[in-house]
């Protein structure tokens, strides 16, 4: 499976999908960083190779040269001196490197990359190489939320193209799947790649519960809407009451309302709301007040990878009642890439699923993603469940 | 147990505990706010008599007249209109009404609970006057730890008197206590009174681990300190890092370092450290980074509950790694006072124990508090565990 | 005039002042600090006799002993140290010294202060002394603006009492006083006492204008409300209209509206607005707004001063067009009082006259106030000017 | 003067100027905005050529159709709606439209514009072209210093290109230059082309002063900052302090210190500091703190142009004292273009002179330019005068 051949491949696959996606955008649309938590596309670019750069080829490739010197700062750390001079390097200010450079390192390193593993193979580069591999395949996912959040803040509402299931419809009618209350096991057995937050597989114990075999529909939503869903105080948490207020929110991100019509932002444009299409684009604080407004809640990320089996999934993340927190015996990995998950591992929910952003071979029902509560910009949704 | 007249005295005792606690204060200490999380005295005086006047006398007492039409604003709400006219209504910023009113308030509002109980006893009282009187004990918690904050932070460092184990020192040497994997019962079962988030009593299943019989010294955190704890940013999560360096934090709240020495201001004024005592105000950002230090890490509140009849505790309040969250099939009480703990489960910790502020009979081996992850004016502790 | 036993008097007089002021509160007014513009009535009591103490007593008064090793530290600086220790002084969050330790502090001061000047008088101290007269004289117009926005953000609407000519009655048609264009001297020429931004007298060059004789009125404004001046971009500065924006001002401050009538904030309380009364407690941006609106502007503080005998004033503070800078030839005064006035000369306006709240003898032609444009709890009023 | 032929090869001059000055850079250099005050190079192609299109040819040339619907939104106003749309538009987050789009809209508005002037001329027309031509050289200036923010607060320290000056080598020893106290004339009399801020021509008395013949040098700054100037609080307003203290300000903005060397950053990338070279990119507050170190002061605008003759001036922006306010008998222009410069007459002070980054013809005696006072990313300086 890990074999230097297939590893070689998916690390090239890997690479060329990365820039697929960017094959739409203009030089301007790679620079721009509308807030925080959005990246530049061109600052994705150059992460995810720096990865290589850092952890593999300048330890692993004798004789290696890196391309820029300063590239290590660029792409990597926020606030630092640069020899005696420090600036400012939030990542939407920097027009250098330019998109022309930033693709010069990638086929460089990717080059160098290719080199070590064809001509220096060694089982120490698997693990490393697998991480760096799956670290990009998840910046894929972000950098083409990213993207959409770059043109849909945009007001000339620039098209990108088309994305399969973006709009994602489900006709089918939701049924109450049956869990009963017993010891369950959870989490990644460690065969084939995981990450450290998905470990060790356990046991925990679960009461009865049962868990909808479909996601909420945008119908549903502007039901919620229409009943006053984002005026009722009594449905929201305390913080997402105050954010709601702060932010005047009133609707999923990317929907606007026109002569009475819901309408959204889409990657292939505007276009109006299809009832029966699942929501996406709301907050955790949205999808907890809508639950409450349902009478119901929604499921913990252990009865969701209980129940998994029997539903699909895929197209969304899905918000779960879950924190994000260690499983027991978590272990975080030695050395740099130590800090890879744990340091995140307080005030945020856990998100199961994956979605159509999600490259392939990127899904697992054991995988853990997870943001702060108010965020939006990934195509997140919501499954009901309820306690029996 | 729940006698009207074993009630009433409850009722009388939690009323006068509570002045007595600002018997030591002078007239000013009872108006300001130097943080948010801190409330003045005075208001604390006013709240916990408003939740009385609005329960209660307001719909069972017939004929009761409001002792004033504006309380119900000055101790309840945030912004609100009065008539037509907006103000401020910062706790802080509220000179009036003056200490002697709010007392003449509290005494209005004692003797006409008094009649209440007394003359027109109704077994429908007892659910909300159980709740109002342990929302005053509650507020007897935060009142002292808020006194010690408005003291503590003034130049000139006012005594308010001696609180027994406000220091504590505890020379046992700690053990390490084995807990099996196996299913376990946690929470409340409800025969006597308890918190809604402490229900329902439920299974859950642990897999094997460890905890320390005693609390973390502050000689041990001193030792912390001395390793460049508060230094190393790999001990802590992100968010605990930025606070960190935001606020420099560098020790506990309180602590300060004269010729090398650690010093603290306590109630009964500035002391020395004694490095036998346990430690406290600390955050569980800091809490964390210890354990990560020590390559243990703190227990969920579960492991807590399921040992806890294994060592004392009762003086610190202890941070866990558990967030706070709905136990299965929890149900929020009806009405006005279902707002009464839910609405604050998102992005809080929850903490075990009680402390030398806890009122007695406000002690439960089932009880949850709960904090933001960087709030330290509470007597926080730590206890250490790990898996085996 | 600057005889010993005049100065005496004088300061034994305006020690007195500033505690009348102070007979309406009660210990709780003193302590609360609304805004950052304001200051808790215990600090300007303290402040006021810190002054001699620190410019006077400690330098003048052999075997002087300070009150309090601490005092200097809470009554002057904002952030410092205390030996090893530092903690946030805040001025709103000092409970301590209580009120009772403030005015011991001043009767402490004013006793050797009087000891001071009549055993050990000095030409030396006059200077010095009459500034601290002054000083303590500012504050008191301070003090009773602070006591009015203390108790009229607070929802009870607490009553202070009578101040003569808070709503000012003038029933006087406005005339419009022609000015020619010459050369005219302003500033004070330095035989009694003023402070060193008034200094030197020196002569300015006017092109003719007028300037009205009388206050804009309260009933005036409320034409520029109902004609929609607060809703028209036009008529501000592009930092006054942010400042309306994001503050939703829509009137003066201490008004408010109940069944389409305006009403108004006193020290006597709530009360109708009277339209022949001169408008008052509005900012330098509505003075502006209001005179765009009029198609007229406000008069510098040179046509102000020109022209000042050909008007009455003296019950409001007016503003005026001239931004706050020195005077040919200003020289700041040596040593520590240096920055009495200097430091604050850039980006304020200037406002001449003097108010309700001026003690008396501190009124004078050439005085000087100066605020930022956005502040309006002072007697702020306006006159307007044109070009002719 | 103005003829037809005269103004359209200014306009065409002008409009060709704009566009080479951005020669040297790379698309994405044209979308960043680092900090608010500096605008994306690609706004400023689009907002003067927006100007034209919006005050011109939509008015004057018939049957004109504008070049995108949607450009007078993204070129002017920050934040509106579109239909029902409402998005986000800061500056610095619009990828769209594209570079190229861009230069597209300016050659559509500069065809468009050369057939007005040519084929409907109408005297009409000169004061808005007037406005037009010099509101884009305005904007010339503003495009330079921007760019130079841009890179240089790359931590590539990319090279713009040599500019002519931009480092101001003035070997010559300052004198004074002695002003007998008279009446002196300031303003524009408006003959040719001027701004509503400069006009009307009148008359000032200026109490007698010396100015100096040369500005400041970087060897003076030297000696300023080894000194401790930006650690005397005694130098500085209060709120330049606060700045300093906040933004930890050391030395001038480009300014670095390695190995003991002081070197900057230039358009033409990293040099030494020559120390006979005029200082520049310092602040009216650091301005000011070093004319109080040197115990003088800044010139008023007046005393620097009643001045101007006897010294040579044009390669920087001189600070002054005076605050930015409107002169006597100041109107306002009629409509749309009436807010072009009066609403920001508050909180501001002036600069006179010009710079290097001043287009030609863009320079007169009586120009007035303004900041706020903590600014300096443009090639401002200072000139040291003094009462006598």
């Amino acid at each position: 499976m890990n074999s230097k051949e297939n590893l070689l491949k998916l690390f090239l696959d890997t690479r060329k999908h990365t820039e697929a996606l960017c094959k739409p955008l203009q030089k301007e649309d790679y620079v721009v960083q509308p807030i925080v938590d959005v990246s530049p596309p061109k600052w994705h670019l150059g992460h995810t190779t720096w990865f290589f750069e850092e952890f593999l080829l300048d330890g692993y490739l004798a004789d290696y040269k890196r391309f820029h010197s300063q590239y290590a700062y660029v792409f990597n750390s926020y606030y630092e001196s640069i020899g005696a001079r420090v600036v400012r390097t939030d990542r939407g200010n920097l027009s250098r490197p330019s998109v022309d450079e930033v693709y010069e390192y990638r086929a460089y390193v990717t080059k160098h990359m290719a080199q070590l593993i064809e001509n220096h193979w060694n089982e120490d580069l698997i693990p490393v190489l697998e991480i760096g591999i799956h670290h990009e395949k998840q910046h894929q996912e972000l950098l083409l939320t990213d993207i959409k959040y770059i043109l849909g803040n945009n007001p000339l509402s620039p098209v990108y193209g088309n994305i399969e299931d973006e709009v994602f419809i489900n006709n089918k009618t939701p049924k109450w799947l049956e869990m009963p209350a017993q010891i369950y096991e959870v989490g990644h057995s460690k065969k084939e790649f995981c990450y450290d937050n998905e470990q060790p597989r356990h046991r925990i114990f679960l009461e009865a519960y049962q868990i909808s075999s479909e996601l909420v529909t945008c119908g549903e939503w502007i039901d919620f809407i229409n009943d006053g869903g984002y005026a009722n105080v009594m449905l929201w948490h305390t913080e997402g009451w105050d954010w709601v207020q702060k932010n005047n929110i009133c609707a999923p991100m990317y929907w606007f309302q026109e002569n009475d019509q819901w309408n959204q932002y889409t990657l292939n444009g505007i276009t109006g709301i299809d009832k029966s299409s699942a929501i996406t684009h709301v907050s955790y604080y949205e999808a907890f007040a809508f639950a409450q407004w349902r009478g119901m809640r929604l499921p913990t990320e252990f009865e969701w990878e209980a129940a998994q089996q029997k539903f699909s999934w895929g197209k969304r993340w899905e918000w779960t009642e879950s924190a994000y927190l260690p499983y027991p015996n978590y272990q975080k990995p030695d050395g740099a890439l130590g800090e890879y998950n744990g340091k995140f591992m307080v005030n945020q929910k856990v998100l199961r699923g994956s979605s159509v952003a999600t490259p392939n071979n990127h899904t697992r029902s054991t995988y853990r993603n997870f943001f702060h509560p108010n965020l939006r910009w990934q195509f997140t949704s919501l499954r009901l469940a309820q306690s029996i």
